[in-house]
This record gives structure tokens, C-alpha cells and sequence, in this order.
């Protein structure tokens, strides 16, 4: 009798263990608003109808709204950052402190006290608005230096505030004033900064900052996949942790390439952090007591399938295009003639130009990279059916990805702070 | 014993009773994006944080795709109506026929079959594509006579196709050729086609015609609420149905608005329909068998809330806008002069222009009501920093609302075909 009146008891024991998951995976698609994921659908469909789901639609839960705590309505990644690590809304270009730039508390540093483990992932320098605004605090997202030694100097169990932080920035963690590689070396962190050293990052703590500011644009990069590389190289050495991890993921450059309104940039972009979340997800299946959880900061560049009156969007044109504008602009730039340039224009895009198109963009050759950029996205926009409508954001709700332990948590239309809510919850109760 | 043992089966009889729901509310918002979904929420928002949900955002379950059966990505009404009518996609420009030509029966004309009441509302012409494909057959959109024609002669169970259809359309039923209401009345159908006579409709089967064409747009009608009162008045001749019912709504002119890229002009609409959409889940409360489904066909006009470079969206200048562009067009015409014309676009947008702007405006006095109008709509565009990208429709994926008996089958991604086939599926099963 005695084993059979454990029984309920037992079983209580274990709901309240399972309420909350062990690990979360929160990877953020920076600029990724709605028509992101129908681009990204159709760029990656091959052949027939009826098209194949991706990664994004699979998991798809619901939306959330973004707008900052001030009166514009439309959000910088900072203000949003700070909404998805802290659940507090502050203006644009805080990190992670209010309107009175008195810092909040962010999940990151809320998982470390509580005795897990957490990481960051960029594809951007690792002191960005978003990875910032998981681990430090700062009264504007401007002041890189500042929160770079923040990411050492912030003390949580007396430790730095972050055990696992790989992306880019060695430029502002190699300073004349200040050498925190070192610094982070000397407290025990195994560090890299290429990917032939990737297989000697063993165990956290780690950092690795695989460029100086910025990891190269996906489209034009020689390494492949460097964000789906660095995300499972993050989950590796997480996982041993005994208390389970909290690792933040962001696609950063979604939103540059957004800015540059440079639709192949940002499909390749796309791709990637779709190669990151399959690491993720296939992670949550091999260790259900995890929650991966999938959103964007706000929408980038007003993007439209379908532009300039015209019933349709040419995925085939984009797939066509081998290289980001800004790297495009330089090519044509470098080219010793106007021949040799729409050669090699013809040769990244396989797109054939009328001849006042070409006049069009051998007229900005010689300029700055923005200019002759500019007119090449706008033939590659004009060419696929693209529209745009800014070089900055935009306020439209942005997607929700949910999987694994809790993720029926998450449905419908929600705030982004209802996000972090949701998880310092979760984080809280273990 | 014998009462105790019945009760299981009872139950059961009453969960398989209960599967599938009897009344069906099947709202469209044409055009209705993902951007229209946000705008709405700010510009109905009065005062500071937090913004108050909208009927739409307690209602979201998910998004929908909207690709047509053919290469372009973009849909037209058309496609997209019979994609939602039938759960198969087809051509640009098809009222529920296939690629073939060969007609595809739609979830309406089942219902009818089935026994239950049907009947569309729409703010358009009743015979407008997307009230259209699910009561007719047609290759073209364009054939709005033989639509109308079939709206009469398509006969199941010897009747004709609907029991309520309530919107505009006169000439299409009116015609030298053809006086389709008199054949109407002759069936038993009680006919209006002013509101003054709204509550003479008692009883299905009803028409009312409230146009020659389309329902004044909401922003300048002095009907207020056109397509809540349909609404309301057709889930009331519905309502009796012993076998329940299947209503479709469509806010036909977001749509509209979107293509003249007249923010204020849609806004006005999204709030119709928005409040059609409250009666319609106030019967859902009063009748819990009723499933309220809610989606749109497709976006129009690639809007975005910020644009040109600026972190901002202003809907305080919307809600002073107070008429679509077409008719400050026709009313600054109208003006006996420019001053006049300058005092009345002041009057009708409160917006104070600069020296050059109101020359931009007066520059376009005289031409035709299109030349005037998108100097209009460019200019509160520009103040309140809506962004636009076509004139017409894009590809990105469209929300997805359901409340109500069956509500949790539609949540996540779907295409367009699959809310078809989970209605039919109801549908068939009673």
C-alpha cells in the first residue's frame, strides 16, 4: 500500500520538475518580419506545386507586436532586444536600461544566477544591440567599447556574465586601451578567432570572434553556414551544463541586408539562420527538455513580394544573384573598364540589362560603394518584382517559432514582452 | 441500471453530434496583410501603453499562404476566393474553375446541398470575385453578368444557389436584358435596396442591393457601419436554419483602398469590417455551435507602417483624414478655385502643407479624378509615414482568425486551400 500512495505523490513531484524546460534556445532573426518567411519559401522551393513547407512554417505559432516605449510606434533593435530579454519596452537605442537609464534585469543574467549555464551567438559583432541587450546594460547602443568590457566586467557568481559568446568583434576586444581577449583568456576562457580552430573550443567557458567587426555577409562568405557552425558549436558546449542553458541566437545581418534593401543578401541570410534553427530543432529532439523558441525584432525595409503594379515575384532572378550589392558595387568598381565591369555585373547576377540600365550603373561606377550599390539592388528589386519602402524599419508584427518542452505556451498574437515574460517565468521557477 | 447504462451513449451520440460545427461565419478581408493587422491596432488605439488588443489580435490563430496555380506567387481576388471557397487553387482571374475550365464545387453550394441555409455579404457587388467563387462558376471575373445570372439560375434542390445576398449591384441585376430582381421576387425573395427598408427583410430567402455597384467606401459613407448591419441582419435571417447555416462576409474594399494606396481610406474599412467581425463573435457567444473563421485573400499594395528612412509611423494624421482620395479629388475639382480647394483639403485631411506641396496639389486640379487623388494619398503617405510599393496585390502569407466551436483545428501555417478543406470537411460531415 505504502508504494501505491507514493504513486501520486511521485508524479506531483515530476509535473512541477517538468513545468518549465531545462534549456532554451532563443534565436532571434533580426529584421525578419512576415514577407521575410513567404520570401524564404518561395526562394527555397524547387519545382512544382504544391510548396514545401520550411523550417519557419513548421513551427510557426503566431505574432507579436513590437513597438517601442516611446511614441514612434516603429522600433530600433536595441528597444526590441530589450523588450525580448527583459519584458520591459524602453526606447530606441537603450540597452537593456528604461527610459530613466536605470537597467533591467535581463534572462541571461537571470539563468547564470539561477546556476545554468548561457551563451550568445551573432553573426554580427557579439556587442551588438541584440546579444547587448542580453548581457549588459548600457544608456545607448552606440557605446561598443563600453559594453564590450561590460561582457567581462559584468560579475554574476563572480564569473563574467556570459560563459559562451561566439560571433564577431575582435576589434573591440583587442583595444590600444584595453586587451579583454586576454583578460577573458586569463579567467579560464578557451579562445579562437578562425574556423580551423573551431574543434579546440572544448567546454564553456569560450569565446570566439571570428572576424573584426562582422562575420562576412552569408552570400558572399567562403565559409559556409557560419551561423548554423556557431550555433552547434554553442550547443555543444552547453549541453554538459548540469542545470541545463539559455543560449540566445541571432541572424543579425537579416536586417542589414534589409537596410541595403538587398533581397539575395537577405535570402542567404534567411537560409542560414534556417540551417541554424534545423541544428536547434533537431537539439530539442534529442533532449525534449528543451524549449527553442523563434522570433524577430520588428521587420526591415518594408519589403513586398510583388512591386510596381505588376502580379508577380521572381525567386528564379534572386537565386540567380551571387553576391550581396556592397560586394557587387566593389567588383564593378574594381574593374579596370565599363566592359570588364558589366562582364563581371552579368557574371554575379545573370541578369541582361538594357542598354540604359547599363548606362545606369556604369554612371556610378568611380562614386562610393553606396551609390553604385544602390543602383544595383534596385535592378535586382526591379528584375524580381521586390518592393521596398525604407533604408530603416518598419512596425508591422513580426513571427512566432515555438518547439519542444512548453511551446504550446506561445500562440496567437502576443506582445514581445510577453515573450520574455514567458521565459524569465520558466527561468525563475527552476 | 438500464438509465445508467444509456448515459455513455448519449454522450457518445453527442460528441459525434457535436464534431463538426453547425453554423459556419466565413469572414474575408480583402487585401487584409499582415501590416493591415498592426496599422489597425495603432490607429484604433486612443491614449498611452500599453495598446489595447484589437478583435483581431485576441482572434489570431496563425497565417495562411496564398499562392495561385500557376508561376506568378501573387494572387488575385479571384484565385485567392476560389482557393477559399473550393480548397483548390487555380488561375488568376477563375471564379471556381480550374486550370481546365471545368467548374469546382465550392463549400456554399455544398451547404445548400446538405440542407443548411447560405448567404454572402460583401461591400463590393454582391457579384464581385470573392463572394462570387463561392456561388458561381466562372473562367473570368470580368463576366459580372453571367455571374449574376448564375446566381438565379444555378439551382440545387430547385432553388437558387444563396438564401441571403446582401450588398451592392443593381445594374448587374437590373439590365436592359435582364431584370434579375423581379425574377428573384417572383422565387419568394424579399428586396431592398436602400437601409430605410432594412427591417422589411424578415426572412430568408432575401436580396438586398444596396448600390448600383459597390457599398459607398466606409470612410465617406453616411450609412455608418454598412457591413456590420449586413452582417447583423444577415446572421438574423440565417438564424432559423433548423440544419444551421454558412455565411460568408467579405470587407471587399480594404482591398480597394489598398490599390489607390489610400491609408486613411483602408483604415476606415479594416474598422468596418472589424466591427462586423464583434457581431459575428457575439453570435458565436449566443450560439457556441457556430465556428467563426476570419482571414485574407491576399495583401494589397505592399503597405508599411514607416517608411523613407524614418523610424515612425504617425496614425494621429490618418485619423484626421476624413474622406478617400478619391473624393478629396473630386472635391478639390469641384472647388471654384485654388484657395477654396486649398481650404477644403484642409478641412477633409487637416494637414498643413508647405508652398510646394500645395502647388503639387493644385498642379493636378482638372486632370482626372486618378491625377489628383495620388497627389492626395502620396501626401498623407508622406505625413504619416505609411509606405507603399504597388497598386497591386503581394505574396505575403495572411492572418488566420477563428473563434468558437472548432476554433483550435486552425492554428500555425496553412495555405489558403487547407481553411477550404477543414470547412468542407465540417460541412459534409452533417
Amino acid at each position: 500500500m505504502r508504494a501505491l500512495l507514493l504513486l501520486p505523490v511521485i508524479a506531483f513531484a515530476s509535473t512541477a520538475a517538468s513545468a518549465a524546460p531545462k534549456n532554451i534556445i532563443y534565436m532571434i532573426g533580426d529584421g525578419m518580419g512576415p514577407a521575410y518567411l513567404t520570401a524564404y519559401r518561395y526562394y527555397q522551393h524547387e519545382g512544382e506545386h504544391p510548396v514545401a513547407n520550411t523550417i519557419f512554417d513548421d513551427l510557426l505559432k503566431g505574432t507579436a507586436s513590437t513597438s517601442p516605449d516611446d511614441d514612434t510606434l516603429v522600433t530600433d533593435s536595441a528597444a526590441a532586444a530589450t523588450a525580448l530579454a527583459t519584458g520591459v519596452k524602453s526606447y530606441n537605442g537603450a540597452i537593456s536600461v528604461n527610459r530613466q537609464h536605470i537597467p533591467i534585469g535581463t534572462m541571461m543574467q537571470l539563468a547564470k544566477h539561477q546556476g545554468k549555464a548561457n551563451g550568445v551567438v551573432a553573426s554580427s559583432q557579439v556587442n551588438h544591440a541584440t546579444p547587448a541587450s542580453f548581457l549588459a546594460h548600457n544608456i545607448s547602443r552606440q557605446n561598443y567599447n563600453q559594453i564590450a568590457d561590460m561582457y567581462f566586467d559584468y560579475r554574476i557568481n563572480g564569473k563574467p556574465v556570459a560563459d559562451v559568446i561566439l560571433g564577431g568583434g575582435t576589434q573591440f576586444f583587442i583595444r590600444e586601451d584595453r586587451h579583454l581577449v586576454n583578460e577573458f583568456k586569463n579567467e579560464g576562457y578557451q579562445y579562437i578567432d578562425n574556423w580551423q580552430q573551431l574543434d579546440s573550443l572544448t567546454r564553456a567557458p569560450a569565446l570566439a570572434l571570428m572576424a573584426d567587426v562582422a562575420l562576412p555577409a552569408a552570400l558572399n562568405a567562403t565559409e559556409p553556414r557560419q551561423l548554423e557552425t556557431l550555433t552547434s558549436k554553442a550547443l555543444q558546449l552547453l549541453s554538459p551544463a548540469e542545470k541545463g542553458f539559455m543560449l540566445m541566437v541571432e541572424g543579425s545581418q537579416i536586417d542589414w541586408c534589409g537596410h541595403d534593401n538587398d533581397i539575395a543578401c537577405a535570402m542567404a541570410e534567411m537560409d542560414d539562420f534556417a540551417n541554424a534553427i534545423a541544428v536547434a530543432k533537431a537539439y530539442v529532439d534529442a533532449n525534449p527538455d528543451t524549449l527553442l523558441i523563434i522570433t524577430a525584432d520588428h521587420e526591415t525595409g518594408g519589403m513586398s513580394l510583388g512591386a510596381a503594379g505588376k502580379y508577380l515575384w521572381l525567386p528564379e532572378v534572386i537565386k540567380g544573384v551571387s553576391a550581396t550589392g556592397r560586394k557587387i558595387a566593389d567588383e564593378l568598381n574594381a574593374a579596370p573598364d565599363d566592359n570588364t565591369a558589366l562582364a563581371r555585373w552579368l557574371a554575379l547576377t545573370k541578369i541582361q540589362l538594357t542598354k540604359e540600365e547599363q548606362q545606369q550603373l556604369l554612371a556610378a561606377r568611380g562614386k562610393e560603394q553606396k551609390a553604385l550599390r544602390e543602383v544595383a539592388v534596385k535592378l535586382v528589386a526591379q528584375y524580381s518584382y521586390t518592393g521596398w519602402t525604407t533604408g530603416a524599419h518598419t512596425a508591422v508584427d513580426v513571427p512566432v517559432m515555438a518547439y519542444g518542452k512548453n511551446s504550446e505556451d506561445f500562440h496567437g498574437f502576443m506582445d514581445n514582452t510577453d515573450i520574455a515574460k514567458q521565459l524569465i517565468k520558466y527561468i525563475s521557477s527552476h
